[in-house]
């Protein structure tokens, strides 16, 4: 091997990041050994800072430093309206559109028995408990999950649960994306804008 | 801003890659904190480890844990054959078609005086002052540099330092490459394949 088993460990450590592949994780490896020291120390250091002082937040489970974060401590943003995402990701695809002013609970994932995934594993139990805790408060769910079996399961899930509340449960559109083709667009989703038409 | 601070830091520092934009650098940074605390940790001292034992050999400036590396130690290598290269991707390059016994000597790029790379930036010095040392022993040197205006301005920089110890300089051929499409090649690379045609 022309490699040292430092730098080997350096490359194995970079391809355990996702969509990282052999070479780039190499790339990355020699970009930290040919540059100034001052960036690995800064990537190293940063890892291990934000590792620990960043916990999810008590309430919707975003990244938060004190118990509650950002968004959740924020008073201009109505409690009342809770939208379910099945990722931290997703509260940043959420956030840039600037059309939601209510807060999140974000699931670690979607529910998938075959993978391991149930209830517990996903934090629905968290949100069940926050639903059953402050249902009186909260005026609307809307569930932003992925239109995949695993997140209709989700989101059946969660209906369900929410049923004995009364709570006003609701769902993203689903439908052709804006400055798509419609040739190019795939039948189920076809089907779903035609099912959800709605006056013109 | 719906980040705290520390996470904003761990996604600047990420951003500090090669070709990490934002998006990329975000993903990096929530994978670190989402999954276990071991991939963080692994990353994180895997760059340390790599940057206080790793060094440039002495003799060729590829990377080492000792005074020489891998290759400059490995005795079936042919001393007498030196391959010029100007990064360390390069040897990797070179090394993985197992057409080369030689040893290398590294640059740290090529010479480009309006960027501030001048002879002593990018380690021809140390090149120099091998040749000076060794040139009894030295039986050809082959220039793997790019095909580029500062790579060839290296080359010449190199073969002029060459002369005066009678060494012989080869440089890697330029032509069309292999499984090309003659119709997608670029001018100038026809030109030179060409000008170098061989006897079929």
């Amino acid at each position: 091997m022309i490699y040292t088993q430092n730098i080997q460990k350096l490359i194995q450590a970079f391809q355990g990041l996702p969509g990282v592949g052999p070479k780039t994780a190499q790339r990355l490896a020699f970009h930290i050994l040919d540059t100034k020291p001052e960036v690995g120390e800064k990537l190293s250091s940063a890892i291990k800072q934000a590792q620990s002082k960043v916990a999810p937040c008590v309430q919707c489970r975003w990244l938060a430093e004190d118990d509650l974060c950002g968004i959740c401590s924020n008073k201009n943003r109505d409690k009342g309206t809770i939208c379910i995402v099945s990722s931290h990701q997703d509260v940043l695809a959420i956030e840039n559109t600037g059309q939601f002013n209510g807060v999140y609970f974000v699931l670690s994932n979607c529910l998938s028995p075959l993978s391991g995934l149930g209830p517990e594993e996903i934090g629905l139990n968290e949100l069940l408990e926050r639903m059953r805790q402050t249902h009186h408060s909260i005026t609307e769910i809307v569930l932003a999950l992925s239109p995949t079996v695993e997140g209709d399961a989700t989101c059946h899930y969660i209906s369900d649960a929410a049923a004995e509340y009364n709570i006003q449960i609701s769902k993203i559109a689903r439908g052709v994306p804006l400055g798509g083709d419609l040739g190019s667009v795939d039948e189920l989703t076809l089907v779903q804008a035609l099912l959800q038409r709605s006056e013109a």
